[in-house]
């Protein structure tokens, strides 16, 4: 049973602050809802990118923007490594490594070596029953319930960990991911994309410093889904168009609908 | 000075037809716009593909939802060698083969010889001003003006024929390309793109028979355009889900705007 670390509300949006214990570590998360939400609501889970964590800016501005205008709930966790997991200093000196890398700077380092890999591999390996611990515990709240349709959003890291997260949990229908590319030797992440057959939106940047034009592809070729748009937007790996966002919006209004109680408002 | 050959109105749409003369050819044209509308209006121009004409069923219906949800014209003229401009005997010729060749059918020539690239080069040359004397027509009729923004639509042939056309036309403020692929040799096509540099989005099939993977993204390399999007689905040359079109529509509200008489009602 979840017991909420932190309560707010604002502009019509509950936001509520909540710690999972999952293989003996901490995982701190955060569910938005509308205020006052009652019964089952669509839900979408957002993984966040490398060195961000779970209530950066852009992503929470989603959620709340869901539960205004589509009466979603939206759920967020801090990845292994990541937001509240780790210390202010630690987090100050990711942020400095990763962008270095998105930003393509002289010094970083654009290919993942084998090492940077194998960290990735280990992080997934633990993020992904840490979001179905957190998919369980939500759902076992009333004001969003497990009558609802679930989707998944996450570029970047929010795909490294996603796609093997969304090709073992039945529970998502959709997905959105992007800022990624399938490398030579990533074996268990090709057979996680090839066991995805949910309809995906798939965001990627051309000129992305961290995953090459090929990469992106090549990702994009392994999910087994009938439905699957690729979206190529010229600019780096931090430069995805607003537009994008407003498309994923449509992307989940057209395959999770929208909250009962928004519905008949609309009707 | 235009005179309609044919005028009707349904579902709070009127439907016009006029005849241009263009270097002393007939060009067969239509416009759509709001029944009763009055004043300038942003204007849509659409681009059948190869072996359609003018009022083929997917244009003409999103015409009809432009004109009664957006407040839009729309223009779409027959392009040189296809509808009203030949006989039924030689529009069923050109449908079986153009037919066959989209279907990737066997005996079908799915790459294009130097012959039809010679002869798509010659209808091109054609239509651009075809397309031009269709464009200063309409923007003399009051219910469409000149004060209005000016869009593209074409894929396929459409893009063929639009991509030289837009090139040349500074009245055309974005544009929708896709199904279409940049070859070898095709120099002048080459050229025309990278003189393109107004916003686009161009859609593209993973499995078109007509146009491969790589010569469509060489295509959508070539646009100067700061914002351009490709949007890639699987499936072939006639397989576009139905919601790219949903996407075209969004995507000229967001450069072309809604009609004043719209922006009225909706405010």
């Amino acid at each position: 049973m979840v017991s909420f670390t932190c309560e707010r509300s604002e502009d019509g949006v509950a936001e509520r602050l909540f710690d999972l214990t999952v293989d003996g570590e901490r995982v701190p998360a955060v569910i938005w809802s509308p205020e006052g939400a009652k019964g089952s609501r669509p839900l979408v889970l957002m993984g966040h990118g490398g060195s961000q964590h779970k209530k950066i800016g852009t992503l929470a501005a989603r959620a709340r923007q869901y539960a205004q205008r589509l009466g979603y709930a939206t759920l967020a966790i801090d990845a292994p490594g990541h937001g509240d997991r780790i210390s202010r200093e630690q987090a100050e000196a990711l942020s400095r490594e990763v962008g270095a890398r998105v930003r393509g700077e002289a010094g970083s380092n654009p290919t993942f070596t084998a090492e940077m890999l194998k960290a990735m591999a280990e992080r997934t390996r633990r993020a992904v029953p840490e979001w179905k611990a957190a998919l369980d515990a939500v759902q076992a709240l009333d004001f969003v319930g497990s009558g609802g349709p679930v989707g998944y959003w996450g570029v970047s890291m929010g795909t490294a960990i996603g796609v093997p997260f969304v090709a073992s949990e039945p529970r998502i229908k959709c997905a959105v991911f992007g800022l990624a590319g399938l490398r030579t030797g990533q074996t268990a992440f090709e057979e996680a994309a090839k066991a995805i057959s949910i309809p995906l939106e798939y965001v990627f940047q051309w000129e992305d410093a961290v995953a090459p034009r090929e990469s992106g592809i090549a990702l994009f070729n392994m999910f087994a889904s009938k439905e699957k748009t690729m979206h190529i937007n010229p600019g780096a790996h931090v430069e995805i168009p607003n537009f994008e966002g407003a498309s994923w919006e449509r992307f989940f209004v057209r395959h999770l609908g929208l909250a009962s109680d928004k519905a008949r408002m609309a009707a």
